[in-house]
């Protein structure tokens, strides 16, 4: 096996955690969470969405949380938009990066973004236009990569189809996302592969994997197999997707950045860190944090004789 | 990656996983569990253990679940045995398959097993000079084969040496076995190279992980790699290890089929019927069971429309 030397982890629990937690988070706990984990050296974060107040209320404080945090020299701070007022909201806030997020099956995108897939993309092609115009690096999600919670199987050619397009209209880099957790690493050689007949460089796609049926890691690894170099992981395992039935958390960074450093790929970030920013914002989603990692080490700390 | 076609689950949930549950189990709930497993398909259960029943309350009626079992054929059934009193209770309750079970680290063997690991070993030698003699096959699991909760890292040329001598003195197989859920896949890969170079057949050597850091999939899947066609695992993700801090459950079987069902690996286990057994269990341990691919499974059931 040939693994890449280097990794680069984009740290999504700020937005794709917190935006699918049902408690209320101050926006102060927001920014110290950021600014935690950008201390811990995650070098891309997406930082909140500008998307509706009414649909996501967690996010309603994006601008406040922009404007809050202590901008790092050599982080990338992300920001979610749905469409041009988004864009326009997340200029304003001072982002790097803004994420669009078509779907790669019909049923989840009519029933998630309201919208058909070629109408998410029409979107989604009018965001990366304008970003591009103002300097902004822009980055795609391609939800139900792997797998739709009404429609089942999403065929390989596809996922690798729409993907082109989302290169070809103008983002840096597409994600393909495993949203309902379904995926292994069969599935994700067979994407890849696809992927890599449309000449698609390995450097521009990342992979989003959900935990739900605890495969996210072992399909990291079929993915760094096939050259990938960019995952995406939310700190504790933060979140979810609340459309999709029986979704649980994202990789947790946690256990991400304990298989890199266990595999000797570096990743420039302190595992102890994210385990600290993890620990912050645990008592403000009113559960356990479900992180392998993040309660290993808990429990190993609970247990420290006095 | 070359992996195997097929692959034999060991279902160590009746011994492995109840033993480390805090609740006592019913006899018949236990023979109940045990008729399930096979009924799903698996081919090797660990089923009790023939151990003092003042160290292990829960594995006291080891020779009732054997007298109360429904013996499949086709089916191994096994029980674990610290020495030659042991093996002989195993033999008057009709056991298939004895287990023995010494540690690779000095610390870990003298606190759990409250012998040297060559005291140690001279009892699992005894005990597999007379099982042998009885007819009887004779697996041997080599606890803290990926690290030691007390010493830290095990030398992989160290847990070679030892797999060798348990086959030299007449194991069938020898289990590496994760005891307190450490090891990475690059760490696997290397033990297993070190094991190569002692000349034992692959087929002799089964791979035993814990999930606790999450890991125990993609440990698996290094394995698949390396050519290992037995990976033990536990129903539910029952069990654990009370006396390595921090450690939680087994790898469960759902998940490893769910992963192995994904790669098209055969292994003659049917899924639902393993959620099933889980889902009888459940009630007895006392808590939700970790797998996630049965919580998975259980989410979606609740919200199945009615």
């Amino acid at each position: 096996m040939t693994c890449p030397d280097r990794v680069r982890i984009v740290e999504v629990g700020p937005r794709d955690g917190l935006q699918n937690e049902a408690a209320h988070v101050p926006t102060r706990e927001k920014v110290a969470f950021v600014n935690r984990l950008a201390d811990a050296g995650l070098s891309a974060i997406e930082v909140s969405a500008f998307v509706s107040p009414t649909w996501v209320p967690q996010m309603a404080d994006a601008a406040d949380v922009f404007a809050g945090i202590t901008r790092r020299s050599g982080v990338r701070y992300t920001a979610l938009v749905p469409n041009l007022k988004g864009l326009a909201r997340a200029r304003d806030a001072g982002v790097d990066e803004v994420a669009i997020f078509p779907a790669a099956s019909e049923t989840f995108s009519r029933r998630n973004l309201n919208q058909t897939i070629e109408e998410a993309f029409a979107a989604g092609k009018a965001v990366c236009g304008e970003a591009r115009a103002a300097g902004l690096r822009v980055r795609a999600y391609l939800s139900t990569s792997f797998g739709c919670p009404f429609e089942g199987a999403v065929p390989p050619a596809r996922v690798a189809e729409l993907a082109a397009r989302l290169i070809d209209m103008g983002a840096s880099e597409v994600s393909l996302s495993d949203t309902i957790g379904v995926a292994h690493p069969g599935q994700v050689a067979a994407v890849l592969s696809q992927v890599a007949t449309r000449r698609i460089p390995v450097g521009r796609v990342a992979l989003h994997f959900h935990d739900t049926r605890g495969t996210a890691l072992v399909n990291v690894y079929a993915g760094l197999e096939a050259g990938v170099t960019t995952f995406d992981a939310s700190a504790g395992g933060l979140g979810g997707c609340p459309y999709a039935p029986g979704a649980t958390g994202n990789l947790a960074t946690e256990d991400l950045v304990y298989l890199l450093d266990g595999l000797g790929i570096a990743t420039g970030v302190r595992l102890d860190a994210v385990i600290d920013a993890s620990r912050a914002i645990e008592p403000h989603v009113g559960h356990p944090l479900p992180s392998r990692v993040f309660r290993a080490g808990e429990a190993t700390r609970l247990r420290t004789p006095s």
